[in-house]
């Protein structure tokens, strides 16, 4: 009989729940739903609750042959005491939110909360572009860019919960002002967030650019406009519109000497590149592929494999599966 | 009865010899020469062997009782044939030299060979700063600037080897020339090599400053001058010298940058500062500790401990030691 868990990935725009069996990686059954900013605390495990529900009646399984289960969320997690320590993404009223408890009071199994990146990062470990590696580190970019670092065949948590934020590493000190408030981060320069503020710049000094009949309906001059979706970029960059394209080389220069200095401090076996920017646009992958082996040292460039993420939207609920089913052995072996 | 191992450090400009108890960290003797850049093989491996004996000596011991040899060097070093690939700071004569094995023949006892740095953070890791603390990052700031890091309670070797090097992650892309070729790395920021260019630069422009009087030999103008020393920094820092001071300052502003950046990045407990200029000069220490509190992000920022490294000039040889016993105890397992 498989060994089953429940892997959550809560995301900024949806959360998605899967029932799976941990000795293969293979996803049995799904849930979805979207998540909404406004959410309060209840609201908000309501949602997941729903999720884990509906993934159990894809996969035509009961609660009962469930081992336990994982949340990955992006956000600030305290992984010892459960805690969802607080999340950008969501209501500000979510502080200290005692996920893993009340998830285990719902459902009776045993149930763990971590980083959506570093569950991201578990599962191409077991299962995807991380397999039998040891040393690697997996780097996301998306609205954000995030990361985790697995040396010596283990995930690296840090000392607060954190490591693994290659998207605040400086890049060029003193450089463009970051989301978290720093300067010349790398997020600053290549993330989602970075290209749409370029491109829009770009848009409202008025460059020809195919992007205004891609997005008719925005307009680069008004405040708080959204992440251009990573779909948009491709059908630029395939359009050969040289607005995109340079703004996405330019991400990919940055992406790269962020990588080279990486591939220097750690010198690791394997990069794995994913999230919906690199999935979406080839571009990016390898320009920053070019740009890490130019700027490394000869050793470190030389003996680092810079590859794509393996199980795409699945990473997060497979590596959420995997942790919430060695927590549930953990805590069977304290006993 | 204590176990003994001898612990060898081999630097740019001396050799330096320690038989060490590895089960306190204690120095019993110790044995040291100068080194040469135009030393081949032979003549290397020759003022090892005197150290080596030297050291016994010095702390009245026989080869019986020596459990192993460890050797540190500053240069690129495949641990586990015990080769020294190559290295800077010494002849180009001296490549793929087996100096584990030439050991072994000579002494009969199990012999291994490592970076400089990383022994050097081992050495700390069990009997100085980093004793009990399982996510660390050693930062040795001298003529270069090297690095060791150890995540889950493990020395990270990388897989090439060299993991730790931190003087090339990039701080300013586009920046200044490095020694290794590329662009914007801390090392070119932050290291004594980094300092004395600033400061020869200020000299020749007619900048006055005490170090005239502290370097009457010292031609700003001549090519090929060698770095200044820590001393001298050290005494123009005092006498308030404000060239000095102002190259310290910018030496410490991205050397915190550099620390901030891996504050975010791999979130660990504590850095360990240490090398020649650290000891020697505070403001380089605390100019850093400032600047890394103030670049990191809140949390991980807050998580970290900055201190100094705590066995000096001993680290090495005391590393070198600890590594020769456990690596003495794996061959005899193997048997």
């Amino acid at each position: 009989m498989a060994d089953l868990a429940i892997g959550v990935d809560f995301g900024g725009t949806k959360v998605l729940a899967a029932v799976v069996d941990v000795t293969s990686g293979k996803v049995l059954g799904t849930g979805k739903k979207r998540t909404s900013a406004t959410d309060g605390p209840q609201e908000l495990m309501k949602r997941i609750y729903a999720t884990c529900e509906a993934a159990m009646s894809d996969a035509k399984v009961k609660i009962g042959n469930i081992k336990g289960i994982g949340v990955g969320i992006a956000g600030q997690v305290d992984a010892e005491q459960g805690l969802l320590v607080g999340t950008a993404n969501l209501s500000r009223a979510v502080v200290n939110l005692p996920m893993a408890k009340q998830l285990e009071d719902r459902f009776h199994v045993p149930a763990a909360i971590r980083n959506d990146v570093q569950i991201a990062a578990v599962g191409e470990a077991r299962f995807g572009a991380g397999r039998k590696i040891d040393d690697f580190l997996c780097v996301f970019v998306g609205t954000g860019i995030g990361g985790a670092i697995v040396t010596n065949g283990k995930l690296v948590p840090g000392a607060a919960g954190n490591a693994g934020e290659l998207g605040h590493t400086t890049v060029q000190a003193d450089g463009r002002i970051c989301g978290c408030g720093a300067r010349g981060h790398l997020e600053a320069y290549a993330s989602r967030t970075a290209i749409t503020a370029a491109l829009l710049g770009e848009l409202r000094r008025g460059r020809p650019s195919i992007l205004r009949e891609l997005m008719p309906d925005v307009d680069p001059a008004a405040p708080g406009q959204a992440a251009i979706r990573s779909g948009i970029l491709k059908k630029a960059v395939e359009a050969k519109d040289p607005v995109t394209i340079e703004a996405i080389e330019s991400a990919g220069e940055y992406l790269g000497r962020g990588l080279a200095s990486v591939v220097n401090f750690l010198n690791p076996q394997r990069i794995i590149l994913g999230g919906g920017v690199i999935e979406a646009v080839d571009l990016l992958f390898e320009t920053a592929e070019r740009v890490t082996r130019r700027e490394a040292l000869q050793h470190a460039g030389e003996a680092v494999e810079i590859v794509r993420a393996k199980l795409g939207d699945n990473s997060g609920v497979v590596g959420a599966a995997v942790i919430a089913a060695e927590s549930a052995a953990a805590k069977s072996t304290k006993k």
